[in-house]
């Protein structure tokens, strides 16, 4: 009978646990699963913390992913410096001392000459052509190609849009007052300007108002007004000019490694794609709206005079642009070769659309359509 | 005995349930609850299925937030006329015939004219200085705000960018050309024309070829060459005009019922956001790739000439688009005139970042910088 009774349980046990399982499959409730895993995670970043737009973005991204997932991703932001060298965040994902970083690609140059074009290179694509190519015309599957040599993989997080010229202490009337000037600007941006005349200093952002005070340097780009205006460029510098032709956009990145992605569910693997890209339109959307804000400041509290530079500056700029994306399609690296060649023929399309449709709309919105 | 064996076996069931819970608990996995609860959604869209751009992106974005829930909000997509007539498919939402509708909220008119801001209008904001209002300069706390009146919310879920302006029969070499031409264009751009002195036609997508073939109609505007090709409207007119000066961008919506929306948990809520946010993103980048691509296959294989509107078609454009935006700001209902108050001053803002900064940029590369 003992015997019969704890074999009368044990069904009962098997019954049950049957009658438990068609019980939440009928109430539509999934059943607990590998897919409830909690994962923390680290996003290192080479923003200072709530830096505007871009550190601000970092954190905000983290956040969404959190929210999104219900914490089953949770994800903690160092800023700058905090866990690595802000230089080091790249190779932080790859060794997997942080899971994740928000930075921009083109600081890792060093890896690939490749990585420019995924950032924005001189006379190059905007941040509208820049999500076509990279989601419409082969750019994301070249990006792929090349991050997959480190084991990583890079989604768009952000952009700046097409970034102001840089600030100059004296204005600039034609390419000869370029000839030795000290110029403040990083990267193929900084290749251009030394091309054609300027003395190229490459400073990091904390010691550039200093530069310019005591005339350690002639002038200097960081990013746009929105930016600027938070650094007090304008309490030295007065002749603000713009637009950028080196730096027509600038796409951050968040990096994540590949092996600990593949780890993910399917389901918070979509989740930190589509909130990336939510970012960029978010980032986007941030630096479009506060800059016209803050350059409106800056010329009507701070006296600063907006500038264009002079044509044979553009046109001289074109010209060393020119020479940098030859040389970039004949690389010895085969990756750096495809990539450049992928992005000058997704331009070579995308601009007619930018130069047909969009700037002529714009001229006859300027031109004609002034109300207030 | 019997009775025994049958209070075992409940003993049993009971016992089970409880290990099996803490079991559960222990491997770190979520207990099922509300949080779990599946959702099953309908969107009713005001396009075709598979519709490029606009279609598949309401398939995409269902598809979406269905993988990001893990299932858990199961959207299932109608295309237009399957559960209702398109152009009731904001009344269906706000009746709760379907949970979502994907639409553009210039068809909503009817309901408020302030929902034209919130698609585009003519001379308005393009795509970029449309996220910048509505995610920066208070356009989503206004849009709650109109939309609170029917007891659902918006979110911006694409967007074509800028139009072109349209197929016409004959060449238009001024003003004079327009006085009378029969014109088919929608909306807020059939006001613009109709002023110019066009005879302007409202007629469904489906019936412009023939209209335009039989010579019913003069003209047609669309959407861009994308959406223009499929239609086969270079079959009947070589004559093609762009960009539009009445549609600098048209935003698509997602609207949601607001007390379904409030009973999803946060995290589906959240989701939901940003899922729309990405797909903004999406769908302009698909426009701008595939916009100039298609526009190259029309002139290379079509023969078809592409041509911009002659100045004084512009200049009495944009006088016929201020006398509206005008007679918006002094709305009888406060809701329109409060929405077109923030967009103009909005827009005010935005343009000199448009016109400084990305119109200058990009006129600079048009002329100094030819590459291929």
């Amino acid at each position: 009978m003992k015997d019969k009774s704890i074999d009368q349980s044990k069904r009962g046990f098997i019954k049950s646990a049957a009658i438990g399982a068609s019980a939440v499959a009928a109430a539509g409730v999934a059943a607990p699963s590998i897919a409830q895993k909690k994962y923390n995670w680290r996003m290192v970043t080479t923003w200072p913390r709530n830096f505007p737009g871009l550190g601000v973005g970092a954190q905000r991204l983290a956040d969404r992913i959190n929210s999104m997932s219900n914490g089953r991703l949770n994800i903690r932001v160092y800023s700058a410096n905090e866990l690595v060298p802000a230089l080091q965040s790249f190779d932080a994902v790859i060794e997997g001392s942080a899971e994740m970083c928000h930075s921009a690609a083109y600081y890792w140059q060093n890896k690939s000459e490749a990585n420019s074009f995924f950032t924005g290179v001189p006379y190059g694509m905007t941040s509208r052509e820049l999500t076509a190519w990279i989601r419409y015309m082969g750019g994301q599957e070249i990006w792929d190609k090349v991050y997959d040599q480190f084991g990583v993989k890079g989604f768009m997080s952000g952009d700046t849009g097409t970034q102001a010229g840089g600030w100059f202490r004296k204005k600039i009337n034609s390419i000869e007052d370029v000839q030795g000037l000290k110029f403040r600007t990083p990267g193929l941006s900084g290749k251009v300007w030394q091309e054609i005349g300027a003395s190229v200093v490459n400073l990091p952002a904390g010691e550039i108002f200093q530069a310019l005070q005591t005339g350690a340097l002639d002038a200097a780009e960081f990013v746009g007004p929105y930016n600027d205006l938070a650094l007090g460029f304008h309490q030295v510098c007065k002749e603000y000019y713009m637009p950028s032709f080196t730096e027509p956009g600038l796409a951050t990145e968040l990096v994540v490694n590949k092996s600990e992605f593949a780890k993910l569910p399917k389901d918070l693997q979509q989740i930190v794609e589509v909130a990336c890209q939510a970012e960029y339109d978010q980032v986007a959307s941030d630096f479009y709206a506060n800059d016209p804000i803050a350059l409106k400041q800056l010329v009507d509290k701070h006296g600063v005079n907006i500038r264009a530079f002079p044509d044979d500056i553009l046109e001289a700029g074109a010209k060393a642009a020119m020479g940098i994306m030859t040389s970039l399609r004949e690389h010895k690296d085969a990756l750096t070769r495809e990539t450049a060649e992928s992005f000058i023929k997704s331009l070579t399309i995308l601009r007619t659309r930018t130069e047909q449709v969009d700037q002529r709309f714009g001229m006859a919105r300027e031109k004609h359509f002034i109300y207030k």
